[in-house]
C-alpha cells in the first residue's frame, strides 16, 4: 500500500504568542505605542484583532483602516518601533498554563513538533528560555520565510524542518491568522482561546477543535490523535 | 388606547468602558497588576473576558477559576488595588471614535439617554470630561446600586433616572455582561465590538444588532428606531 494513502501520526506546528506564551496583550500595547510614536490613533480592539499576522500585512491593513495614505518611511519604521516596545514589556510575559508540560508530553511520546511564529527571531528567541526549551528547538520565525501568516509558508517550512508531511500537521494557534494559514497549508487547525479571540471566531476560521489553553489541549490529546499508554 | 400597548420612542442606556471610551485593555492590565500584588497569576484573556462585570462577581469568578480558597481580606482588597492601578493608566485612555457625536446626535433629536457602568464613581467621573460631557449627565455607577452587571439594576436605575420605561430601553454595551443584564431587564441590547469581544459572542449573549463602535452605530441609527429628519 502506498504511503500516500494513509497519513502518518500527527505532528504539531505551534504558534508562539497567545498559544504557548501569554504575550498577546503586551503585543497589543507595543503596537499601540509604536502607532502613537508616528501620530496614528487606532482603537485598541482593532490592533488586537491583527496580532499574529505578518507585520507587513498589519501595516497594510492599518493603512486601509485609516483611509489615509501613510508615507512609506513611516510604514517601514513601524515594525521595529513595535519590536522595541514589545521587548521593553517582555518582563511581564509568562508561559501559558500547561505549555511546557504539553511540549514535554509530546516529546516523551515521540510526537514531532515545531514552533512557527510571525514574530521576529529577536523576540521569539527569548521565549524559548521562558518555556525552558533547548536552543535547538525547531523554531521558524518571520525572518526565515518570504511571507508570514496568514500565508502558509511558516507552517510549511516548520513541517519540512522536522521532516513531516504537512498533511499530517496539526497547527495549534490562538488567532484567525493561524487557522487561515492552516487551511491554506491543508493542515488541521486547533484553536486556543488564550489569545483572547472568541471560540466562534476560531471555529468560523476553520478550527476543527477549540480548547482554552495548552493545559486544556494536553488534557484532551486523545481527541486529536495522540495515543498515550495508560 | 392604553399607553402600555404601544412602546414609546427608544431611549439609550450606555455602558461606559469599551462602549464610549477605549479603556478595556487598561482595565485588563489594572486587574493583572492588582492580582500580581496579591500573588495571583491568571492568564490575561481570562481577565479580559470578565471586564464589565461587577468587581465582586469578578472576584468570585476568580476564586472558582483558581480552585483555591482566597482569604476574605485579599478578596476585599482587590477592587481598590484595581482602581488604583486603572487610575494610573487613565492618561492613555481615549474616547472611542464617534462617541461624543453619537451622544450629541441623540440629544439633538430629543432621544433620551444615560450611562450605566459597573465601574465606580471614582474613575467613571473623569470619563465624562474625556467625552466632553456636562457634569449633570445622567451617570449611574456601581456605588449607586446593590448589584452590578450582569444583574439588571444599573440599567433599571438608569431608565428610572431619565424617566423612561425599561421596555423602551436599548442597552448599548461591548461585553457579554451588558447583554445578559439587558435581557434580564427586558430591554433590547446592541453589542459593540470595541471592547474586544467577538461578534458571535455578543450575538449568542442576546444582542439584537452588533456594530463596530459608536461611530458605526451612529451611521446606522435608523436600523434601531431613531428617525432623523433628512
Amino acid at each position: 500500500m502506498a504511503s500516500t494513502e494513509h497519513p502518518g501520526g500527527p505532528a504539531f506546528l505551534f504558534d508562539l504568542d497567545g498559544t504557548l506564551i501569554d504575550s498577546v496583550y503586551q503585543h497589543v500595547l507595543a503596537w499601540r505605542e509604536a502607532l502613537d510614536q508616528v501620530g496614528i490613533s487606532l482603537s485598541v480592539w482593532k490592533i488586537h484583532r491583527r496580532i499574529g499576522m505578518s507585520g507587513g500585512l498589519f501595516v497594510t491593513a492599518l493603512a486601509r483602516e485609516l483611509a489615509q495614505s501613510l508615507d512609506p518611511e513611516t510604514l517601514t519604521r513601524l515594525p521595529s518601533l513595535h519590536a522595541d516596545a514589545y521587548i521593553r514589556l517582555f518582563d511581564s510575559v509568562e508561559p501559558l498554563p500547561g505549555a511546557a508540560e504539553l511540549l514535554g508530553t509530546l516529546s516523551e511520546h515521540g510526537v514531532p513538533w515545531a514552533i512557527a511564529t510571525s514574530g521576529s527571531e529577536r523576540y521569539a528567541r527569548p521565549a524559548l528560555e521562558l518555556l525552558g526549551l533547548a536552543d535547538d528547538t525547531p523554531l521558524i520565525t518571520r525572518d526565515q520565510v518570504r511571507y508570514a501568516k496568514p500565508d502558509p509558508d511558516l507552517f510549511l517550512t516548520a513541517a519540512e524542518r522536522i521532516g513531516v508531511e504537512i498533511r499530517d500537521g496539526i497547527v495549534v494557534g490562538d488567532s484567525v491568522w493561524d487557522l487561515l494559514a492552516a487551511r491554506r497549508a491543508r493542515s488541521l487547525g486547533i484553536g486556543l482561546l488564550s489569545g483572547g479571540y472568541g471560540r466562534e471566531e476560531l471555529i468560523y476560521s476553520g478550527a476543527f477543535r477549540v480548547y482554552e489553553d495548552p493545559r486544556d489541549l494536553l488534557a484532551h490529546l486523545d481527541e486529536v490523535g495522540v495515543r498515550r499508554p495508560l
